[in-house]
């Protein structure tokens, strides 16, 4: 392990150098040293690249898809067109593609940038990601400088175009590059092997070529530049795509076809498209769509069912290994086309229970706390600047170095929802932290709150309750009820198999275990009983007790993390992906505690009593975390917790002192009383 | 677990470093900065000090026991000795110490040293040890040469002397050191805090001291100049020693002051050991010893008695938290009178499935291939090189290089049996494979052979057959009589307590598990049959096959570490103690021929029908591993045995040409044909 992590990240470190200086240098011959010093690093990550990935899963005839999005136009869009690439990732897209939107300043660190929509891809949703980029009216000193960043950035793969006539807004120029070609031989020549590239192809022709005959010549010298495969423009009929695939491999063009799905949406897309793309929709499609024109709903459902036998043509061809879906930022009739044709994957295997990151540096990532379950993003950007993920990060001899929250992260951490419906959700007007609890308790259950409406997320959690916290909801329900707010869990798992729809992931053959956990902030009038119910458990319970000014307590007696999710697999060593430790629990309770500030006391008014009950909250409140490690036995965190109300309940009467000590005193001991 | 590593192993160059530089300057001045370099890291090790150790068995009120020895005189003394360390160190001592033996010359790295014999038991017993040293008649340079050295070779703890007075032949000098107390002080000046430091102390005073309290104040100015703890010349009243603790108190000696427990074993040694160290036999005891002085086992099992009565008084005085005993380098009555004080600990717990070494620099070890679970010293001599000892060394990315075997290491490997006894056990004439397979039947089910002897051992397993591999038993035996020679297997094991008496090893209240694994050697025939069977068990079974020439076969398609030993603890990441890897295997494989050959041929005359047996099956055989992947099942290599022994009696007839295949065609060639 040790000695894999460390080449991989010499292979990072490779590859960074290189960068810089192709970055400084847009001479061919003057880089090429730098370039070549890439490539022997680079042969060791061969089995991760687009173009092998495509290889295989060709050999093995299994189908595949692919989706392309293009960049949004504000803010929001980003957002929103973020949650999708996660819901939209679960099918199984072999990859997504990012169109390059030349007047959206595509290369920036703007939200709304074609450069950062694919890198967020990569890095925060676990996809592989194709970043598009046109060369014409540009320098090579620019384009060297795209192709720098997006390295840097994690990206790998790009499709080389002239310019993208998709809906873009570009003008021919004759300076600079003009052809894609020019395009894909820069590339090589400045980057070497460390790209996969996709080139565009025509079946009817480029609209600007002389002839289709004068196209496929085109398209034979960007695969023979270095493209590792095409994607082609959209068509309307299965027998046009055929023919220009046995055109294109009668003059030696052999790499990879994918056709370009377009599932009519509508009749304005539709005419909007054919105007930019100059295609002819063919007589057959007009004539049914023309009745229907003011019918959405008719032409969704006309297009798909298009899509749909269109694409079953092509896969029973025997020349089609993978769909690529013109989605345009749009769900729905893409999933359908997919689900329909079967490669829609509805429960795809996980590789570790949390989603990878496909930042090449990531790779060889293998655990994580679990405090950042439900908030793998931010896990992932305060810990974008680390060297290494190796297990045990967190042991006695290292701190880890977490990222600050800052405010271009705030983007990601943003909660999708308006204030309005926040408010909503968690209440208009709190009146007593027992009004609090009942919006956890409505997040759990998912019943309405008192004012009726549901409660679709809270600060620590973007999405409604996961399948497998769900196993656990009447459990959750009562001790939310009693102000144990939970905001993350999981249960005891004995071995169930790898392939688990619920908790399985990994290899197939293996067994999957978990020791149960379970998180939460609850009152410090709670702690002082848990803590006493606590010394009963020894040592099967382990726990972490900290307030937002840092007062610690915990019976890990060392700094070891605790393994609590962890496979069994054929052949390998055992995989231990997520942990409980010390050190990084102190960091998460920075996040934890400024949730309830950032995201639910701001929503109401300064001063106000509803903001100032959030904040007696975060002020007063622990953030506990408890672990069972007698994982066969049956989960006894909510006997620990029942404990605790009991004792409340019933306090021993021989010692009234101390049961009624107040809280005051409890919190201002500067050494923790245990 | 990286840092982890990493830091320890920091630690360790830092001190070789000091050493070197240590070793080479006797001045105790200019060497001070060396010494105070290593001050921090040893901080961090603070835990594994044997005084702290001590401390923390003192304050939990769990009394220990220590056990001393002196080095042998042969050879054959030294592998007896040894055997002895593994067996009493079953039991459990703190620590053991071994003397100086000053006209042994007790610094060389002659097998009989007490240097070689102390460090033997650290590095291959994983023994606690205290190296005797007395100063005496040497230089300082000397001395400082023998630390250095003894640090280099992983001792810690050194038991600073003047001069022993128990055995040794020495005479008093007037030049170099004096007193203990220079020894004390120059270890303190030259190797800072690094060592531990015992002194001894004299319960009726030196016979040399002017008077009794002459020689506390000795004894003060000993622990002043930097002693850890003292452990007494032997005595015969408890209350002797009771007083000299009162005493030592009084004068602020508040160390550790360990009694030195002397079991009166024969009535020759105790009157030797009378004169040497000018102590005088009580009366009550001289009275019940003239009358029986030559019935030796009246006298052993009196001295059993004694010793356990003062024992128990000494105990029970509250003032001893420890007892240290005189063995002689004999077991019998020291351990009878631990077994009656209860000290003796039948089942100790093992930290981990495998004893581990006590060298610091192997304490970080938590890893080690199964191949050589029954030769773990041969393991440590051909890895005492490495810098590190992580998980999954054995991955893609790294060769392991093993040491080679040579002729000091022989030393270690050499049979404990003689030639006459080996051949014996093996057969004094060969007349068959089949005549082969008969000593391993007889091996594993305890029965003697046809020449009507046990055989106890074989060249890849020393000693009887583990608790753990008697499960097995029945299995092992059908499966050798048909000439599948197992070497070494462990049953599956899904999840039993960690206190398990027999497979049990780790922290308590966790659980641990095995995957199923088998090893053995058989013929070309067999293998052929083999492979045919194990397609069924895809992916269920992993197994390596090789022959001495290195021709290898597997369906470990990755080079990863299959983990088939593996624990689950209370706070803790998991722990993975033993794999099968595809790199370690092949230089275990070496060896596994090698003993063929060096052990078993070589008894036989060179040409010997006996002799060619043996080199026929080392030529012509080969070494196969099985692992069960599926260890929550029943264990199916008993069964894959079954069905290659089926395919074998029942060849499928419509292949004959392919199952009548000569073996010699399938291990000509080049490339393995699978």
């Amino acid at each position: 392990m040790v000695n894999l992590v460390q080449r991989v990240e010499d292979t990072w470190r490779t590859c960074s150098k290189s960068d810089s200086s192709g970055a400084s240098n847009s001479g061919c011959e003057s880089s090429k040293e730098s370039s070549r010093s890439s490539t022997p690093v680079l042969d060791t990550d061969r089995t991760d690249r687009l173009r092998d990935k495509m290889r295989h899963r060709t050999e093995s005839g299994d189908h595949w898809f692919s989706l392309e999005f293009f960049p949004p136009r504000t803010a929001s869009g980003a957002v929103n067109l973020i949650s999708r690439f996660d819901r939209m990732g679960s099918g199984g897209p072999l990859f997504i593609d990012v169109t390059w939107h030349p007047a959206g300043d595509p290369g920036s660190d703007k939200e709304t940038s074609s450069m950062m929509i694919a890198s967020t891809a990569v890095n925060y949703c676990g996809l592989e990601s194709i970043l598009h980029l046109t060369c014409c009216n540009q320098t090579k000193e620019k384009i060297t400088g795209y192709l720098s960043k997006a390295k840097r950035l994690g990206l790998k793969n790009i499709m080389a175009l002239r310019g993208d006539p998709m809906g873009a807004d570009w003008e021919e120029e004759e300076a600079g590059f003009n052809y894609a070609t020019d395009l894909v031989k820069h590339i090589r020549c400045e980057f070497d092997d460390y790209f996969d590239i996709c080139v565009a192809g025509y079946p009817t022709g480029h609209p600007e070529a002389e002839s289709y005959d004068e196209d496929l010549r085109h398209l034979k010298e960007k695969v023979d530049a270095g493209a590792d495969f095409i994607i082609t423009q959209l068509f309307f009929r299965a027998d046009t795509f055929l023919k220009f695939v046995r055109d294109c491999r009668a003059i030696g063009i052999t790499c990879p076809i994918l056709p370009g799905i377009f599932p009519i949406q509508g009749y304005q897309s539709l005419r909007q498209l054919v105007k930019l793309s100059k295609l002819e929709v063919p007589e057959e499609i007009m004539q049914v769509i023309e009745p229907i024109k003011d019918n959405d709903a008719a032409i969704r459902n006309y297009g798909i069912e298009q899509a749909v036998s269109m694409c079953r043509v092509l896969l029973e061809s025997g020349e089609v290994p993978g769909l690529h879906f013109y989605t345009l930022n749009r769900e729905v009739a893409t999933m359908e086309v997919l689900r329909q044709l079967g490669l829609w994957i509805e429960d795809p295997r996980r590789t570790l229970p949390w989603a990878v990151s496909a930042h090449p540096k990531r790779k060889v990532e293998d655990v994580r706390p679990i405090f950042w379950a439900s908030r793998p993003k931010s896990y992932i950007y305060r810990t974008q600047d680390w060297d290494d993920f190796p297990n045990g990060r967190w042991g006695n001899s290292s701190s880890p170095a977490f990222g600050e929250l800052n405010d271009y992260y705030l983007f990601y951490l943003k909660s999708k929802s308006s204030k309005d419906a926040l408010l909503k959700m968690w209440g208009e007007e709190l009146t007593s932290e027992q009004s609090v609890y009942e919006v956890f308790t409505s997040y759990i259950t998912a019943q309405p709150n008192v004012a009726g409406h549901k409660v679709m997320c809270l600060p620590w959690n973007d999405d409604p309750l996961a399948p497998e916290t769900n196993l656990l909801k009447d459990e959750l329900d009562k001790v939310n009820r009693r102000g144990v707010l939970t905001i993350n869990s999981q249960p005891s798992i004995n071995g169930k198999p790898s392939s688990d729809p619920i908790v399985g992931w990994g290899p197939p053959g293996g067994y999957v275990f978990q020791k149960a956990y379970l998180e939460f902030f609850t009152s410090s009038e709670n702690v002082t009983a848990l803590l006493k119910v606590l010394k009963k458990y020894e040592p099967r319970v382990n726990y972490h007790i900290v307030n937002v000014h840092g007062q610690n307590t915990t019976n890990a007696h060392d700094m070891q993390p605790n393994a609590v999710t962890w496979g069994i697999f054929p052949g390998r060593e055992i995989v231990q992906p997520t942990v409980v430790d010390p050190v990084s629990f102190l960091y998460w309770k920075d996040e934890a505690f400024a949730l309830w500030i950032e995201q639910w006391a701001k929503l109401y008014e300064d001063e106000s009593p509803s903001r100032m009950i959030i904040k007696y909250i975060h002020d007063n409140y622990f953030l506990v975390n408890l672990v069972d490690n007698d994982f066969p036995l049956d989960n006894c965190l909510w006997q620990v917790i029942d404990d605790m109300f009991e004792l409340l309940d019933n306090p021993p009467e021989e010692q009234p002192a101390e049961s009624l000590e107040p809280p005051r005193l409890f919190l201002g001991l500067g050494v923790w009383p245990n």
